[in-house]
């Protein structure tokens, strides 16, 4: 719980802007696409503390209620970075945040757990998955942004809690391993459909990942590449948990 | 949210004890009666962050439902100090919680809230009532103890928020007033009838106020004395809501 990235990182020499927004956000379609980033990143932390506090309720004991709790207070912590950086830019950061309100919460209506290792295997899958994407949409906007993306987006602790109880609770059942499995699959899925969903809506966000006259972005290969990647952290982490992806 | 209690007080000289467990702690009914505090306390601010974590789906827009999100967030950070201390103590800290509980959900159950407002009025008095409870028996452990209790116990940005939004609602409605002034009565009778069962049940902790021969106590009249101040607390929170004790 030192990890609070609650100071922001340092601005980078601007030339003409205010002191703390670097000169890439002189371009407004530049800074559309970045609020629309931390927008939607800010609503995901959001509403992974709203699930994870959701189902914690469902833990075995109060020990593990305490671990679910700490993750979920973590992923506020970051919220609140993200919302002070959104209003930095000038942006208010509810509104920045209101277009990725119905695919996230779509992708939890889709996704709820019906049982405790359900929830845990989401929260390391689908955080996991999340956190990859939007490390590699980080990877276009400028130092400043970036290091407060993958700022927010580090570890909250779920991997040791999670791959420790998941795979407690195969070797106490092997059928739960098949279970988990589809679930794993399925929240895959739903994920690939909802980012589908916002890349068709979101035009800046799009565009920041296709590059512009003076930004690099990705052709279509590239877009290709970035998916396989994605595909195998996924398998990994599935494998981490015992679960065939 | 820089306000996190996670450093330990410095510990109190100490001429037999281990080195960071003042002597006070050689006494077994001493440490008994801390333990039970410090439980008591923690599984306090645990079931604070679950309250306040389910109410803030009832939250009217995404600013408002943030405000309790980060609230409950901070009751999780003041957990993780005092579990931190309890193990610290040599106790087992879930073990520590337990005896609380039965009367802190019967708290939560008897007071759930029916809508947005209710929570905020429960997040406001019901942490009040409960904070100053704590303070006045931590006038009576360890300066270390007192300490982080005092820490865990600050105000986690209820009161503006709070006042803010209920007095609105009685200005858009006076109805919504005597609802209210209502409701906060139920919160101080359940508050009190729960308090007297864990009195009632947990003999370290009641025997901490009554003192002991090389310590301080509180008398009947003393007690007498700390339920006015409480009551008079209380009445002052009501009032800043706009609300009749």
């Amino acid at each position: 719980m030192t990890d609070l990235p609650l100071e922001m990182p340092e601005p980078e020499p601007s030339s003409g802007g205010t002191s703390d927004v670097p000169v890439a956000f002189e371009d407004p379609t530049y800074l559309a696409a970045v609020v629309d980033l931390l927008g939607a990143i800010a609503y995901g932390e959001m509403s992974a503390f709203e699930r994870l506090a959701e189902d914690a309720k469902m833990a075995p004991n109060l020990e593990d209620k305490a671990e679910l709790a700490v993750m979920a207070s973590r992923e506020l912590n970051h919220f609140i970075g993200l919302k002070d950086r959104l209003a930095e830019l000038g942006a208010d950061p509810f509104e920045a945040m209101k277009p990725f309100q119905t695919p996230i919460d779509a992708f939890h209506v889709h996704t709820a757990p019906r049982d405790w290792l359900e929830g845990l295997v989401k929260a390391y899958v689908g955080d996991g998955l999340a956190a990859d994407f939007y490390r590699e949409v980080a990877a276009f906007v400028d130092a400043g942004t970036r290091e407060l993306i993958i700022d927010s987006l580090e570890d909250s602790g779920q991997a040791e809690f999670v791959v420790d109880r998941v795979r407690k609770a195969i070797e106490a059942d092997h059928r739960v391993g098949g279970r988990l499995a589809l679930w794993g699959r399925r929240l895959m899925g739903e994920a690939l459909s909802q980012a589908q969903r916002v890349a068709a809506e979101r035009d800046a966000l799009s565009a920041l990942l296709s590059g512009g006259v003076d930004r690099p972005g990705m052709d279509l290969a590239a877009i290709g590449r970035m998916f396989t990647r994605l595909t195998e952290n996924h398998a990994q982490r599935m494998a981490a948990l015992g679960l065939a992806a």
